[in-house]
C-alpha cells in the first residue's frame, strides 16, 4: 500500500520541525534531496553576507577585526555546534576545509603516539579521507592499513597510532557505534579522528558521552554553511594540551599580533587555526548554524528516520524490484540518506533531476537521496518516490542526454 | 617646502589610474592607508556575492558545480592574476590560506630535493612564514636556518633544500631582487618559495622573467579579495610535474568524482587543491581581481612610487625629526608601503585612526602606511601627513585611550 499525498501532509502537519522549513529559501517545485552534498540556502544568509560585506568590510575595513570581533568568529561560530554534536563549546573550532582539518588532526594525533607505525582506516572511506591519510602516512613514514568497516574494532592494536573513520558512510549511510570504537581505541592506547561530515546536523551525536577524542566535519552539507564552507574540528578538552598541529600558522599562535619569530601555540582550540580564515565564508556558516536554533536533536533524528523509512517504503512498493536498497534497512543503523542501486543509476538520477527531484549519483551504480530534517517533508518523500517509479516504468531515463556524464556528479 | 592640497590635486588630475578609485566603495572622509592589510571593498563585490549566494547557491543548489562552473573557479579566477604577477595563466591556482599554501608548496619542494637537510629563511620574515617552516622542518626532520635578508644569497648552499623568503618585507617594505636570488638558488640546485603577500597588486612582478619557480601570496591585501580571502599558488610550468603536495585531497585528484580509493594527483596546478574551496570567498576574490582590469602594472608601480615618495617628503618636512623613516629611501628598493618609527608608535597610530587616517602598527615601534595605487590619491598623502604632523605637534596621542592595546593591531 502506498501513502497518499493527503496522508503524507497529515504527517507533515504534526511534524515538530515543520516550522524550520521557513528558515530556508528553496526553489518552488523542487524536491531537494541533496542537502547531504550541499545544504539549502538559509533565509538569513543573504542579509548576513551583505551585512558582513557592506557594513563591516566596506565601512569599517580593517577595524572590523576588533569592532566586529572577526578575530573570535572561528570559536564563536564553532560554539553554536555544541548542542548539534554533543560537545562543550570550548572543544570546537571552525577552520579550513574538512581535508585540511583532517590532515592537521591526524598529524597531531600521530605525533602524540610516537613509535606506533600504523594509521588505520576503512576501505571505501570517503576518498578525501583516504587521500589525506595516504599523504600523511607517506610524509611521516607510517603505514596506512585499511580494513572493512566491520573489522575496524578488531584491527586496532598496539601499533595503531591513529584510527580514522567516517561516522556515517557517504554511500550506504551505515554508521559506526561511536562508543564501541572509541573504547576499542582507548583500550589499545590509540587515538581516533572521526569524520562527521555525513553526521553533523543529521543524526544525534554525543561526542562527549561516547568518549570521542578528536573529530572533524563538513560545514556545507547538513549544516547549511554554503558551498565550500569551512569545516569544524573537535578536540576533547582533556586532550587539547597534548596535541599540536604541524600546520602552524600565525592565527594559531598564542599572540598573533606580537609578531614573534618563534611559534608558541595558543591554548585550547585556537592552536588548530593556521592562516586567516575567510570571514565571508564564516558569515555564511553562521547563518547555516542559525537554522538549528531551538531544534531538539532528538526530534531532528526522529524526523530523519521517519522521512527515510517512508521514502524506502514508497520506493520499494512503487518500483517493485527495479531498484535495490543498499543502505541498512534498520533506521537505527543508518544516517540521514539512503542509496538505491540501479544498473543505470547515473541516467536514472539525471532523469529524476530533469523532473525536479534532486539527488546525486555515486559510483558505481548508486542513487543517493539525502533527507535534511529541517526542510524536507513527508509529502516530498511520496512525490519523489512517485516520480522515480514513473521514470522507471516508462524507461524515460533511457535517453542519451541522461547518459552524458557531467564533470561534477 | 610642503605641497599644497591644490598641487596634490593637480597630480591626481593627471593620474593614469585615477578612474580606478571608482571601482571601490570607500567610506566618505576616510584616508585608508591599510590596503596592505585588508584591501578596500570593490564596488562589484556585493552584487557578485549576492548573485553567487541567491541565484547560484539558492536557486541552482548542487547543480551550480556544473551550471556555474564552480569546479573551475580556482583556476579560472587564478588566471586573472596572470598579468598581475607575470606568469602564465596555467601556472596559477587559488586555494586555502597563504599559510596552508606555503606549507603545501614548501613540503612539495623539500620532497623534490631529497637528501638536503636545510630550509633557509630570513630572520624577521613574516611570522606565519617562519611558523609554517618551523612546523614543516620539525615534521620532516629538517633544520630551519635563518639569516639576515642581505645574507640570503650567500647562505644558499648544496644542503639547502628550499629557500623561503617574503619578496617585500611586511615591516620595512624592502624587497629582494628576485632574479638574483633565483639565480643563486638555481646555481646551488635549491628551490625557492616566494611569499608575494606584500607584492602582488602593488609592485611590478615578472615571475616568469625572473626565473621564479614557486610562489604563494595573499588574496586580501592589495588584491582586494575580502577578509581572509583564499590565497594563490604559482608553480612554473616546467616544475609542475615534478612537485607533489603532501596535503592530498579529493579536489586535487585526477578524477575527483570517480571516488577512487587511491590518490592520483591531477595534472598541472589542480593537484595543489586539497578540500572543497569556499565558493563565496572565491566570488569575492574574483571581484577583487576585477579591480585590476585594464590596468598597466607599470603605471601601477609608478603611481605607488609617486604616492610613497610624496608621503615621505611631506611627513619628513612637516614632522621634523619626531619620526624616522625605517623603509628604504630609494623608491626602487621598496614595495608599496612605508614605515616610520616613533617611540610611542602605537598611541600615535591610534590617534591617527581616531582622526580618520587608517594605517597600522607593527611591533616594536613602527607606524605602517600602505599605498594602494588603485584607490589612494596624492591629495590623501598630503592630508595624512598634515594630520600626523598635527598629532605630533599637539601631543594629542598622549592619552590613555590611545595606549590601550586592541586584540588585533
Amino acid at each position: 500500500m502506498t501513502m497518499t499525498f493527503e496522508q503524507a501532509q497529515q504527517l507533515d502537519a504534526i511534524d515538530a520541525l515543520a516550522l524550520a522549513r521557513k528558515r530556508f529559501r528553496l526553489p518552488e517545485g523542487l524536491i531537494y534531496l541533496d542537502g547531504n552534498s550541499l545544504g539549502a540556502l538559509p533565509v538569513e544568509a543573504p542579509a548576513a553576507l551583505a551585512q558582513t560585506v557592506e557594513r563591516q568590510w566596506g565601512d569599517d575595513l580593517i577595524a572590523s577585526w576588533n569592532k566586529h570581533d572577526w578575530i573570535n568568529w572561528p570559536t564563536r561560530i564553532a560554539a553554536r555546534l555544541s548542542p548539534i554534536v554533543g560537545a562543550k563549546p570550548n572543544e570546537l573550532l571552525i577552520a579550513d576545509s574538512t581535508s585540511v582539518c583532517l590532515f592537521k588532526t591526524l598529524a597531531a594525533a600521530a605525533k602524540a603516539r610516537p613509535g606506533r607505525k600504523t594509521l588505520l582506516s576503512q576501505k571505501c572511506n570517503f576518498p578525501t579521507d583516504l587521500y589525506v591519510t595516504q599523504g600523511l602516512a607517506e610524509m611521516l613514514g607510517l603505514t596506512l592499513k585499511t580494513v572493512e568497516a566491520e573489522e575496524i574494532t578488531g584491527a586496532i592494536d598496539e601499533d595503531t597510532a591513529v584510527v580514522t573513520v567516517t561516522h556515517v558512510d557517504y554511500r550506504s549511510a551505515a554508521f559506526y557505534d561511536m562508543q564501541t570504537v572509541n573504547e576499542a581505541a582507548r583500550g589499545a592506547g590509540s587515538l581516533i579522528v572521526w569524520d562527521l561530515s555525513h553526521s553533523a546536523g543529521a543524526v544525534e551525536l554525543d561526542l562527549n558521552g561516547s568518549g570521542a577524542e578528536i573529530a572533524v566535519g563538513c560545514g556545507y552539507k547538513y549544516l547549511n554553511g554554503g558551498p565550500g564552507s569551512p569545516a569544524f574540528i573537535y578536540v576533547a578538552e582533556r586532550l587539547q594540551d597534548e596535541l599540536r598541529s604541524p600546520l602552524q600558522g600565525w592565527m594559531g599562535h598564542a599572540e598573533p599580533f606580537a609578531f614573534d619569530d618563534d611559534y608558541r601555540p595558543a591554548s585550547g582550540m585556537l592552536k588548530f587555526l593556521t592562516g586567516t580564515p575567510s570571514i565571508l565564508a564564516l558569515a555564511a556558516l553562521d547563518a547555516g548554524l542559525g537554522t538549528f536554533e531551538g531544534i531538539s536533536m532528538a526530534d531532528l533524528a526522529a524526523k530523519s528516520r521517519s522521512l527515510s523509512q517512508l521514502f524506502i517504503k514508497e520506493v520499494e512498493t512503487r518500483c517493485g524490484g527495479k531498484v535495490s536498497l543498499e543502505s541498512p534497512r534498520d533506521p537505527l543503523k543508518r544516517g540521514s540518506h539512503v542509496v538505491f542501486a540501479h544498473p543505470e543509476g547515473y541516467a536514472v538520477m539525471q532523469a529524476l533531476i530533469a523532473r525536479g527531484v534532486i539527488g546525486d549519483f555515486r559510483a558505481p551504480n548508486l542513487m543517493r537521496f539525502g533527507f535534511a530534517p529541517l526542510y524536507n517533508s513527508h509529502l516530498e518523500m511520496v512525490r519523489a518516490a512517485e516520480v522515480l517509479a514513473d521514470i522507471l516504468a516508462t524507461g524515460e531515463w533511457n535517453q542519451p542526454r541522461f547518459k552524458a556524464r557531467a564533470k561534477v556528479t
